[in-house]
């Protein structure tokens, strides 16, 4: 096996995300089971954030009938435990495995390679002296 | 259908993403693949921001002997398509083909629906005055 490379260890600080890709079943109104995504990050804190993607793009034999991408992102693999063992996740999941025909899902600590340039964290701003 | 839900439609100002998860062949030197894609991405200005991942955590049934994730994201849909003709990216997707057991792609207008409270921009520092 080759040596190890670095590949810039930006391990974003501990930063742990969750992505699930879907096939729905037909006749499943998608939108109600984003809505109830939504709900479901919103309530629970330990999600940082939350993102969704519909593919309208990508070729069929490429995409191989997913269609539809969800990426949450949490700060520490420990928030992502917290989030898994949540009530609230178990009765979703309980309910989207109804509605999903296949899926794959995947967790991991990202690793940033190329940082936008907007993410740049700015000049911390001078303190304000004390009073 | 139901009738479309508002899910806070922040379609992140038109940013596009691309979405690869994949299962390697046996005895691919996967560093060498990562080492790579960090070359090509920063080859192609068109790429905005790239991270990837490994996963070691989730249940085999539910990875479905997918291990790596790769996310590209770009400033617009007109960004990807520059990055998909772009040569190197033809040259690199040719090596990629043949190290690669089984892929799924997806690309799609991401929708982010929690927002990091880090994300919200920082006050713009006041400008210095004229000299």
């Amino acid at each position: 096996m080759g040596s190890a490379v670095d590949l810039g260890n930006n391990n974003n600080m501990g930063e742990f995300k969750h992505l699930v890709i879907v096939k729905f079943k037909e006749d499943v109104v998608v939108d109600d089971i984003l809505k109830g995504l939504e709900n479901l990050v919103a309530e629970i804190d330990a999600v940082k954030s939350f993102e969704w993607g519909q593919d309208l793009e990508s070729q069929e034999l490429l995409r191989q009938g997913f269609t539809h991408v969800f990426l949450m992102t949490f700060d520490k693999k420990d928030d992502y435990a917290v989030f898994q063992s949540h009530p609230k996740h178990q009765e979703f999941s309980a309910i989207f495995s109804t509605v999903i025909e296949k899926l794959v899902l995947l967790d991991f600590p990202p690793t940033l390679v190329k940082t936008p340039p907007k993410a740049a964290p700015p000049e911390a701003p001078p303190e304000a002296p004390p009073a």
